[in-house]
């Protein structure tokens, strides 16, 4: 049985696991820039400001995208590691490993800035405004659309111009985080979202932050493919970042 | 003359309808962040500075030249259509379709926004300052100079840095939102301006978000001919990205 | 005498016109936008902010560089063209040609932005904080010293990342324009200090703006060939952008 | 014995003086423009905004990194130097000139600043907020690992974009300052921290802005490696830069 043990965690966890710890030093990396500045925004009065805050989230994006692209693919984001799934992109066995590893980072993250700071504010954690939350729904999806398309297009397309993957996601993550977040919190990233949520408590609409990345990225995946004829024959590992 | 109507649309739009969605997808994009920062600016009491509208601006076209350029060449503006056509390196019968996408993917932005937010100031339309219609068709005219210029010189122009263009262009865009929003809205963009209008209903002095951009941009299609060897003998298709 | 005059112009300016009207266009756009962020910034009552307008500044030299650099070398300013030809790496008979499409290009955009928007404060003069030259004429020979060691490292260097000269030199504009601006007006470059001197007419202490930038710059060809052996025997005309 | 003293110095400083001359003017620039924001913020009653001093120090990290990297490897900062000697990727023998220089550098730097305006403020002076030195130590020690987890990866690893790792690690340096400048100054370098301390004469917990930033360095080099068969069997000196 220990054995049997032994074997099974090396199906599932262990035959991946430099990737998986990437992943989540990537994901923890993410979440305690992103909503460390949210958290340290509250503390200094308003010293990072919005902008620097939307700054903080594009510009660490970009960043662990060059520094572990090349081991995990850099995702971050449990929606695009399903979208990269389904497209053909990544391999099933994965995908839970991934999902583990940025979750747990993300909880780490949000861990680290709840015994640094207190409970500050809700710590980052996402929620719609006014409690729309199918206002919130339907933008997330949108902008999780627009995201998993230019990481298709920047990152996976064998056209695109090698190298500026990291500059384009960074920037269409600080874009979004930008002009979306004094609405919807522009989340896009369930890891993201489920850190804050689990320390300060906040569960209200959470499931819009799982829902809406999830979909928004699966969409994007169906239009891409239309769109690229380079990826009419894609074929399970041809490529991983 | 069914037959007859299908002939027709695959001689037109139908045969390059995945560089058109492209278009359409990228147009829209740009408009749903560039206009909705100033919707969501106006929302929550300014959070997103004039200067956070901008960098929206700058970093989305930025991002979308590396995601699409690769399909339809990223243009997302009928004046730097018509510009690539009248220099000889984009193909007659592509330009309306092009265009079509580009004013079908703003006017759907605008209408998402609408729809989201209600009716929110202007909603992203763009005025001259004080009904000065003269300082803002000059002024337009040399900002959409400026910006095709940077267009041909460093996307086209064989001589460049490949891959950077996209980083020329988005913070030619960014710089000139920034310095000169504040009078004539820094449009360079007739699709751009079109959604808004549409959805706001101010169609006051539209004409010179029209005039200006095409005119600019004509005319830098003559300087850059003059100033570069290189295009002296470019033939139309040689290159179109 | 005719014929005198035609060979004299062709030997001094008509022999790199292209590359003299190109200068012209990158000055005057790096001028318009640069101190047209500055007007504008008065107009709009600060919508713009000082961060703003060194994002300007930093963002447009950027974008020249990517859009001119391979026809002119994009120097756009005097210290830099002088800097290039004592270190060799420019010709003697180019220099003149340049300066003076620099300052016209200047000139113009001043007269553009003094036209458009009359006299709005300053008009974009540098000026020493409270008239103090001394501390003024240190700081910008620093700015310059660094300035320039940069374009050397970056842009001359063979050993240096292809296509990042750019961006670097861009960054090093717009950094010192942030935390120097208010000190010295940031301004590295004589021909920026002309066009709104001009215009203006202010003209108190102008002469720093020409002594500290050339003479930062010289300072950083001399350290920079003591620092690398690459430079070691360059000859002139060897490389030119 | 002055023959030995030549042969020692030879030795340990003059075998390598244009890399050592080459870092003491990285890290002048670095902490003349960084702290020298802090002191023309205070002056300019913050015109240059918490957000722009952030983005003065990863901007001119990413600019000099551009600049200097081919010559020195641009290291800036003694933790970074002693985690790429532990890690084999630099020679012992110039891990103390490099310190020597950059210590150097960032002094003259804080000198500079302390002649030219004099006592303002602390003079960039790092301090723990509320003199909370335990949870500035702690934090200091999470950005220093992530920022050298980045320069191992954008930088050192092969398999990494090439040139984009000025861009990468220049982001992370003013995200960090972005979002944990008002907590723990985000020093990251004891070089930027002891050139402030030394002319301002604030010495408090400074101990904390040497210890954390080289745990910090040293905890991403034992990860790093566990991550990346690339660095399995790295030999002293295979790669420098």
């Amino acid at each position: 049985m220990d054995s049997n043990l032994r074997v099974y965690l090396r199906k599932t966890l262990l035959h991946c696991w430099q990737e998986v710890l990437a992943e989540g030093i990537g994901t923890f990396s993410l979440v305690f820039a992103g909503t460390g500045a949210i958290v340290v925004n509250t503390i200094s009065d308003g010293a990072v400001t919005h902008l620097g805050i939307s700054f903080v989230f594009g510009g660490v994006v970009a960043a662990l995208i060059y520094g572990i692209g090349h081991i995990s693919g850099a995702h971050f984001n449990p929606a695009v590691t399903l979208a990269f799934w389904t497209s053909g992109f990544f391999p099933k066995r994965r995908v839970l490993p991934y999902i583990f590893g940025q979750l747990l980072g993300a909880i780490a993250a949000s861990v680290l800035l709840r015994i640094s700071f207190g409970r500050v504010g809700n710590l980052g954690a996402t929620l719609p405004l006014d409690g729309n939350w199918l206002q919130s729904l339907v933008l997330e999806t949108v902008l999780t659309f627009i995201l998993m398309f230019m990481i298709f297009g920047s990152g996976l397309d064998r056209r695109a111009h090698i190298g500026f993957a990291g500059l384009a996601i960074g920037l269409t993550v600080g874009v979004e985080a930008a002009f979306m977040g004094p609405i919807t919190g522009a989340s896009m990233n369930p890891a993201r979202s489920l850190g804050p949520a689990l320390v300060s408590g906040i569960w209200q609409h959470h499931w819009v932050y799982w829902v809406a990345p999830i979909v928004g990225a699966q969409l994007a995946a169906i239009v891409y493919r239309l769109l690229s004829n380079e990826f009419k024959d894609t074929k399970p590992e041809r490529r991983r970042d």
